[in-house]
């Protein structure tokens, strides 16, 4: 895996009240700033993600440009790159690492690119998934500095539904007879196995088995596609339960410039944005997408046309589906 | 409980070509058979329910009036009432019990109605869930026997996608540490615990939770509704599994009259049928329904317009989604 570069902010005390001693964000940027400092875009990354993750739709064929914009690709805290569980020192190792709110992440994510490389402004921020959770966050906090916003497959809070579903996310690790309570010693090889099970039902849609599309890539039988080597980027038990914490608590609302206020929350993002969910993601639906637009003041809703469920887009997918979002970037930076 | 009447088949040969030594059939009926035995409806029950789950839709006040009809509740195998791993001697108790396919079902019904009753006709066959399964596969394996058919939130084979849903079913009973390979001793709260959550990701839709009907029986928080005290009918983890295996297994066309042939199958249900799916279902999903009905001669599709997902129309579901169905059974009973 390529390098991140390291910013540590020091100490930084989190939405929840507690400091944490040294808040470190990893991040990798694509392409030079240019004098104004105004082709910055931040691409924060997404559950289970890393750096590298996000170069798959980067480069001088996509609407990301590393020749014409500066790319900020942001690891999210608890991702194994940026603060974690896993390496963070004691007393907030492992499980005791604290509850990271996505505003946690947008305020040290702003604090990064002002003191590493003076940006003040946003040409764009776009995310996936978690990332889209980081962008709206962005869009209503900041809306003064983020001029463009494209959240795939993601919400401006997390639903109810998508918080149960994450239960058992959270289950299928804390269900490993090796968990410990988080004070594992040996591979957690059964929590991975669960969570992919549970991805593997809920992460792609009932159209996307019904055409087979999960056999494409040589597998013989439905089995040897559950039971397929697919390495983690994120590994440790702590980090994945960090990340789920955040996920949860996604609230764009949830700060003292909104008290819980969702729509006001959304009527204050003055990004143009273009919200594009999948048509078949389960956790992610549709409906809460439109709910989102109807609130934005400045927002296109897109919805990707694919059976790839939360996929869609997503690295591995349908060439198609990337080129659609590639297409909605394009548009979104023209406009 | 009410008491159910059992059935006993004797030693019968399973289509895995096991032979149980005495099969046995738990029914209740609802009503008195007609002179010439033609008011007889078939009434399976569905995966994790018992005879009395099915009397919410039973009464002179519904469309199954058992002043007219004669209602035959029948018990499907592994569900703690009918032959069963808690309820088999060895060598076939608890993890030993052989696996029973849907057809295995049907073809015990079907001498039960014979051999009890002298039926050799059914007015109609209605089931819900894996109970619609069934009804499927009586249509396709006895055509001339179904004059009407009403599967409710069910399907004729089961999706790979509801295969994979499934896994997630048998890892909530598999991972807890009292299981002990089906040999366990202690109750098995954790399993039966984290396959409420399965089904509470699964079972409604991602409206039903943005509209908060969870929450419209009083629970003040979603964690609450999570821990509600809900006693399950089917208590052993082995009858679960049972059931986990018939379901998965389920395809109408799976034997020797279509060996595989799903449109053939379904091509050959005569009777007049409604097929039943729920709008948000998430692991039937109506498109499902819309490709079964396609290729039946005599089938109307009747999508309930609802956002209780998979729990559309059953007890303790909307009033007007069971109102709904009831309509469909008086209309397919007035044909």
């Amino acid at each position: 895996m390529s390098e991140a570069e390291i910013h540590d902010l020091g100490p930084v005390t989190l939405q929840s009240g507690m400091t944490l001693p040294s808040l470190r964000l990893a991040y990798q940027t694509h392409g030079s700033l240019n004098a104004d400092r105004s082709n910055a875009i931040l691409f924060p990354t997404w559950f289970g993600g890393q750096h590298p993750s996000n170069r798959w739709i980067i480069g001088p064929e996509w609407g990301l440009d590393p020749t014409k914009y500066f790319i900020v690709v942001v690891n999210i805290l608890g991702n194994g790159q940026s603060s974690s569980p896993s390496n963070t020192p004691a007393p907030f190792d492992g499980p005791r690492f604290p509850h990271v709110s996505v505003l946690d992440n947008v305020k040290a994510q702003r604090r990064l690119l002002a003191e590493a490389f003076g940006i003040d402004k946003l040409h764009m921020v776009i995310g996936r998934s978690m990332g889209a959770q980081v962008a709206f966050q962005w869009g209503a906090y900041y809306p003064d500095l983020v001029e463009r916003m494209l959240p795939l497959v993601g919400s401006a809070r997390t639903s109810i539904h998508n918080w149960i579903f994450l239960e058992n996310v959270r289950t299928a690790i804390t269900s490993d007879p090796a968990w410990l309570e988080g004070e594992y010693r040996e591979p957690l090889t059964l929590a991975f196995r669960r969570m992919r099970l549970v991805f593997d039902s809920w992460g792609v849609s009932q159209a996307f088995y019904r055409q087979k599309l999960h056999l494409a890539q040589g597998f013989a039988t439905t089995r040897e596609y559950l039971d397929r080597h697919a390495p983690n980027l994120v590994t440790d038990g702590n980090d994945v339960l960090a990340q789920v914490s955040t996920w949860q608590g996604a609230d764009l609302s949830d700060n003292e410039l909104y008290a819980g206020d969702y729509a006001a929350a959304l009527g204050a993002i003055t990004a143009k944005s273009i919200v594009m969910p999948s048509r078949t993601d389960l956790y992610f639906p549709p409906e809460d997408s439109e709910i989102e637009v109807s609130h934005m003041p400045n927002a296109e809703l897109r919805v990707v046309p694919s059976v790839w469920g939360h996929r869609a887009g997503a690295p591995g997918g349908a060439p198609e589906d990337i080129a659609f979002v590639d297409r909605a970037v394009r548009d979104l930076l023209a406009a």
